[in-house]
């Protein structure tokens, strides 16, 4: 029986989120029915943690077991002839028996895109969240360095959060401008429901100037929900990247050349 | 009557193209009825020129003539309202009556966009090329300069342009890698059907071996469309800016605040 970590890249606009769920149509879903065609028997993905509806990923994690003696190509390759345009294995690794996505994982990297712009750009529409108001930049860059480190982010998640433990340890939050974009990357252990997005919209809000620098400190405080921001839209957050220990051989190292062509 | 030039943004993924044409919904087609509604007469939009089914816009320059008395603003915030989210005005500014898109259009910039990688990307599927054999990107660099000058591009357009004369002034053709994409930048003062996607097939074609830099120069000379590259595909290609001579005041002005925030 071999264990295969799948990474995945999907553009999350036309589905329901990764998890299966009762309506709406789930990544995770479409990929279990490629395998399963690919591979001839029943597939059950385990991932790194879910996905809001609409949010994108480059670099999710998912792992499933086989019997089948494939070359790992042949995962990626072979399960991307059976899926959308939307969604593709991007690389695929052997690991370890007992290899846990969300129990292994050391720690995963978000990526949130504001466009800052008055008026509404098409060419990025499903990519970024578009804020029109100028923003203070730097209040916003004073107000970051809050939020890293072990906190109770009870104030950065969504109301039907049913999380047990609202502590978590954030490793970086850095902020870029570039072109007429925002870009804000978040590493950190692990997350609660909307929580990056939570994270995002106080921060613009404090860009905006409804409130001061030091509110982020103030919130991990106090934990209350609803004197932090509002919940900056799905379409802006992408999943980057899930690390990993290296596992007997670098996992890092991809079955395809190097992208530095 | 007030001569009204607009810039415009659009992803051509779902469009026919730039021009009204019997099957398919031109872009064209689009604004003039958002323009209608906005100002309840009948608009004709001439533009700087065609842009393919499937290419897109970060600036297209179109202009039409109206007895209206709105503010710019309006020609931009109004006519938005009306527009799908895959348009949208991003500035107006009022020339002076008989501005010309093309008879006054100094030169345009294009940009093509290739994603080099082996596997397809879903975040990008609608806006680059993906290329995944590995190119050769210092035969490609030292190709590039031949384009540069006024030369004869009969080599390099569509088997049906029907363009009277084939030579066009080409300014400046550079390439960038970044991040895993190859942007190909031209300016020049007009192009040929599909001239931009043969001109960047055929470099592909250089970077894969198929043919020698200086094929360029030779094609050139030879105006034979049939030994120059493949048509690199539409979704590929943005039309970036049109520039135009001062008009009295400063067009590129926008009306909104500079995007530097």
């Amino acid at each position: 029986m071999r264990t295969i970590k799948l990474t995945i890249e999907y553009d999350g606009t036309n589905y329901s989120g990764w998890q299966i769920q009762p309506n709406g149509l789930a990544v995770q879903q479409v990929i279990e029915e490629a395998l399963e065609r690919l591979l001839g028997e029943v597939v059950r993905l385990r991932s790194s943690g879910r996905t809001d509806a609409g949010v994108h990923a480059r670099g999710m994690a998912a792992a499933f077991t086989t019997h089948r003696d494939l070359p790992l190509r042949a995962f990626v390759e072979g399960t991307n002839r059976f899926l959308p345009a939307d969604i593709a294995i991007i690389d695929a690794n052997e690991v370890r028996a007992g290899f846990k996505p969300i129990g292994d994982a050391l720690a995963k990297h978000y990526r949130y895109t504001i466009l800052l712009s008055p008026v509404r750009s098409p060419l990025h529409r499903f990519h970024a969240w578009q804020v029109k108001e100028r923003l203070d930049l730097k209040a916003m860059g004073e107000a970051l360095p809050a939020f890293e480190g072990r906190h109770d982010f009870a104030a950065f998640r969504a109301s039907n959060c049913v999380a047990k433990t609202t502590v978590r340890r954030i490793d970086s939050v850095t902020m870029r401008q570039e072109d007429g974009f925002l870009f804000i990357d978040v590493v950190g252990e692990g997350f609660l429901k909307n929580m990056v997005r939570v994270m995002v919209g106080t921060l613009v809000d404090i860009g905006k100037g409804r409130f001061a620098p030091d509110h982020i400190a103030w919130l991990l405080q106090n934990r209350d929900r609803k004197k932090a921001g509002v919940t900056a839209p799905a379409c802006g957050l992408c999943l980057m990247k899930v690390f990993y220990p290296l596992d007997g051989r670098d996992e890092d190292e991809s079955i395809f050349q190097p992208a530095a062509f």
